[in-house]
């Protein structure tokens, strides 16, 4: 994703006036999902702290307590918005615990609030973190809810995010500089090895069971093969062989006969599996994570 | 509930400078689902009433007709908006019949635009409603919606929310007062007997399978029970026992392994029921509702 | 629906002063789900383009490639939101292949950016297109975009709309006028013979079961059945007759018993099929598009 990512930043540096400043502008995403009145909770108390606040939503139907999709549909989406966005992520099992909750300052310039559980692996190594500081939630919370144990996305994040976005407190004034880094999620990261592509599955393309892969287009191209050539696609779940055919690779869906399965390059520059008009992960029982390993190669 | 959200409103009326007005600010919660163009429908008409509103959704999800979860939503809300925010709620099983249609301002300063037909049950007792107009909807309806007798969430409550969230109509504009109380669904209320404490299950926090109560933690600190002792928990669906075990008083969800139930004090400050990484309604096939009783007492 | 439309925008062209120019709103639908980072990608791709955009959602829930719903939606949404307002649709199988992508100004005021793949099919026949530009997206799209080619919701149509939007660009600026005319899907209109009313079933009123026609009130009037008088439904998919039965004419859901079919008309003044408080569509397995028939007759 790296090269792809900077060229967004690129632009949206040229683009955008004040580079690291909070915008007035909040992103949310959780796994609370959308049947009950969670979310508008926490849009509710950002906008008791400013009117002018901007409010939007990234996905809030993250499968709960499932910190890696968290991690990666958060540093998937930050360099489309502008500079001083500032991201709320709440997927936090662990809330009300000692996990850290931190405010961090992306080299992005964009602002991150949320718990330090994992949620920001991606993004640390994607985008790259310039400062975090932990939340000193005695101090820097929804007054009147200090009996309240288990949302902090409403009585923390979402308050200490509207309190930076609207430039009431500095990204400095919420807590001490973190020692040591972020929590990160370990996980097997994309390489070439014995003339193969070896990667994982981070998520589905999940409204039409594409599978994408961690495997960068330009990694892929090492491997010298060319648009309309075939490819093989080996997918393993832990040590157990899922899947294992051939498919050409190809700019995109159209590109094959309706109902047969091709590689492509993904909305991020990623190689990904798909079927036209069907559904790969579906048909083949594949699901993501770090479990999921991945090896492209010639046939 | 009630001591929580005094704290929450006394906040709320430092931080609000214009306590009683209409803020410009709209938050809808339906029945509709977002599977179709039903809610973007209601923001249009609200859009050409007046540009400059801003529009904001609780959820759309609540199950179709379940005026009850609909009642639910809406006082839980509520308190978390600066005042002046307009609340349209549309779960109207009996749209286009004799029902109300009204116009209330809630003690709050906030304002309810939707059917008379139970939806104010909560807010009429935790908030409390200060005036309630019977929308005359022969005057105040979308224009050229005369023929359209089965979406008054656009055709009128959407409108008329807009003419009053924009200031164009005060409250008292769209109709004469209300004769006698609101619609209100009857329900067991929380208390202590016979040194167990009563209530009801009125919701559960569906996305994690967490089952809440109404016994406020107050009424539950009557037993007195500290943090770590055990409780006895026993649920019922009518007369039927569906539950009886012994759990944990704790602080939040970390505090026992995984997979071991709790009682813990929920984000509204009343007590609640979950299993630690788990899925309590699930594994005990709970529901919610004003037929589901709940008993929490020493072992 | 013709009549109600007309209605409807002849309200909306007193209300709105700026009849023809971009209005700052855009409103997206797509068959993306909620449950990625998609949509919000397209949205922070807009404000990077304009930070006083506002940004609306239509659903996005269509059922992955079906077309014919986001024609359906489209049409149904646009005459209630200010003339102006900038609308985009994304469900794009042909995404990446050589599928048209076009901006269209409406005769309403409104303005349409997304693939000439039919989504325009019922916009093109109930609102009328004034003119229609492909997109030369060679020139016009998400700087840094080039290497993309699956996802045009966010490179191409965000990006264009936002300039559209924004003003800065005209409609004419992005591209050639289109040839000859946009995609249209083919389907059976409604019509009178022999006594009996001829439709379709364009859609479901998904989540309550309702069965909606395509058979406008008016129409349905020349058969002279009044309110409450009996209507035999003959519906049929394909060759296949799937129901036949006899129901009320009426206003309303509440005036037929709990449990009991009703005629209707619906809230875009088409005839629409119910059961009080039950789902007509599943107890009576009827789906929707233009394969699935309707006839309505005086028993």
């Amino acid at each position: 994703m790296a090269r792809f990512v900077v060229v967004a930043l690129l632009w949206l540096s040229l683009a955008s006036a004040q580079a690291a400043d909070p915008s007035g502008m909040i992103v949310y995403q959780t796994d609370f999902g959308l049947r009950d009145s969670a979310v508008a909770e926490m849009k509710g108390v950002a906008k008791q702290v400013d009117r002018k606040l901007e409010l939007f939503d990234n996905t809030h139907e993250i499968p709960p307590f499932d910190i890696w999709t968290a991690a990666f549909h958060l540093a998937h989406l930050v360099p489309y918005w502008p500079q001083g966005t500032v991201f709320v992520s709440v997927v936090d099992p662990g809330v009300g615990t000692e996990r850290g909750a931190v405010v961090a300052k992306l080299k992005s310039g964009h602002f991150y609030v949320g718990p330090d559980n994992g949620s920001l692996t991606l993004v640390a190594e994607q985008i790259g973190i310039e400062a975090v500081h932990a939340i000193d939630y005695k101090k820097h919370r929804l007054p009147g809810s200090e009996n309240s144990h288990t949302f902090h996305g409403r009585d923390i994040f979402s308050y200490v995010a509207a309190r930076l976005a609207s430039g009431q407190v500095p990204a400095e004034g919420f807590g001490p500089v973190l020692e040591g880094d972020v929590v990160r999620i370990p996980y097997q990261h994309a390489e070439i090895k014995d003339g193969t592509a070896l990667g994982v599955i981070p998520i589905l393309d999940i409204n039409y069971g594409n599978v994408w892969t961690n495997i960068g287009r330009t990694t892929f191209e090492k491997l010298g093969i060319a648009k309309k050539e075939p490819v093989r696609v080996q997918i393993f779940d832990g040590e157990t062989k899922v899947h294992d055919s051939v498919m050409p690779y190809v700019d995109t869906f159209g590109d094959v006969p309706e109902g047969d399965p091709l590689v492509y390059v993904n909305s991020v520059d990623e190689m990904a599996l798909a079927i036209n008009y069907g559904n790969f992960a579906e048909s083949h029982k594949v699901s993501s994570g770090p479990t999921w390993r991945v090896i492209l190669s010639r046939p």
